[in-house]
């Protein structure tokens, strides 16, 4: 199997191009995606044919999980896609589980720099997103969890997240409450976590811990849904550099379409070869 | 440059094939080592010419320090210059910063399954450690950190290591203890360290701290300076399996030579192709 090494902003995937997936997607990923006895990836995303868009993708999980989409894994689709020539213009349609997205690549000498995505609109209504409550939107909603309150704002932006705004993002300890808020009951589904801290209104903090993956350097869809709950709270403009610990996105909440826009870059690293036998053979005496 | 990504128990390499070091060995060891933005791995090692040995193999950490061996890394070195046809033959000699070493292919259709490593004696007089205690052996020394008291036994296998006898090495918090251990004033070039418990004299259980690297799933070195010291100690008989987070060595310290043997698995997962210009782009955003 033949695939790119990429990354967004250090949110890093093993990006393969097929016809169809394979047998078993969820224990490939999991053994390629594994950092000591596979490839090492965030996730394993595979580029498809679609009908109904220029390409489809799905991506999973490093504990075999699917995601309905990522906002960083599909900047390095529009990459990939267009540099493998799998498309040819600069503007295309991505089919996700969350639908089918529209991307625009920054082309420069045939290499793909900055892609923008059409990230479509936030889900607001608690049911939606889904959150255990009747309402919409659901804003600053006090969570309790181990003794501590926190005030959530709920958005999905295709996926569910808790944004929640803290005094100081980058020293906040996100691996102790990330996973409890992710488990909280509100959550049917889990829930990916931001905890966010402003420095302007057009330019916030913000650190990650995804459902099913733990923290991460960046999330895409995160970043989204932090500008979504920064301007419906006041705390933001509705158009805002996003400082994630693997880079920065720029996200606008546009007012006109009520889209969310994301720009930022991708970049591959290596291209590779994965030897099955060897790899699923190491697996198995790992676990 | 191309590469092979491999493993030795899940202690896991790029390795490259060169005819000289590149200019900057220590730098493009962090770049490519970095799990997110690079290929990912604990250490980035070339096999090289040699006018001592039939190859010659230098390794570089993560962190960019070079090591003088690393017994999981000759495996693979081992593995790599059979299938490579860099060399022929079964029984060969690598070159070290730590010496000639010895090495016996286990080949099957061509393919290298286990190696087995003449890892030479173990070094055990306190200065040439080194650790700072003139005496041989150095066993179960007192050394405290934070309050707490371990008795270390001090081996040489030409990297320093502090083997520690626990009552149960699995669930021993490695993370905690180590850095503290590998700091300590005792040993004037830091030390890898070793958490260790007996099920029998000939089986036991290892956990690792490397220097320079942190936790790890195995370290060879580590493990036959582990069957040193419970020889030593009379805790273990001179031939025992270790079972390491990653898998199972064998080791031996034979009575006739004073060797130790170490024999254990080597896979390759994949073979790539680093595209250096991106990744170093995406390193220097990181940083």
């Amino acid at each position: 199997m033949n695939f790119h090494k990429m990354h967004g902003l250090g949110n890093d995937f093993v990006v393969v191009a097929a016809d169809r997936l394979p047998d078993d997607p969820c224990g490939l990923a999991q053994a390629v995606c594994d950092r000591h006895f596979g490839v090492g990836a965030d996730g394993l995303v595979f580029v498809l044919p679609s009908e109904r868009a220029d390409v489809s993708m799905r991506i999973f999980n490093a504990d075999g999980s699917e995601a309905e989409q990522c906002g960083n894994a599909i900047r390095c689709v529009g990459k990939f896609a267009f540099e493998q020539g799998l498309v040819s213009r600069a503007a295309l349609t991505v089919e996700t589980r969350a639908g089918v997205q529209r991307i625009w690549l920054d082309v420069s000498d045939g290499r793909v720099g900055a892609v923008k995505v059409d990230m479509g609109p936030p889900v607001l209504e608690g049911p939606k997103i889904p959150v255990a409550v009747d309402r919409a939107p659901v804003v600053d909603h006090p969570v309790t969890v181990d003794g501590r309150t926190f005030a959530v704002t709920a958005v999905s932006m295709g996926n569910p997240h808790a944004v929640v705004f803290v005094d100081d993002a980058p020293t906040f300890p996100v691996t102790e409450w990330g996973p409890k808020l992710e488990a909280h009951p509100l959550f049917p589904q889990r829930t990916n976590v931001e905890f966010v801290s402003v420095r302007r209104p057009d330019e916030v903090d913000m650190r990650v811990w995804e459902r099913g993956v733990g923290p991460t350097l960046a999330c895409g869809t995160g970043a989204c849904a932090t500008v979504v709950a920064g301007a419906l709270t006041g705390r933001t403009a509705r158009a805002a550099r996003v400082h994630l610990a693997g880079g920065t996105l720029h996200i606008e909440w546009d007012e006109g379409t009520g889209h969310v826009f994301m720009t930022g870059p991708a970049h591959t690293v290596f291209t590779g070869t994965w030897l099955a036998e060897n790899a699923m053979r190491a697996i198995r005496r790992y676990v």
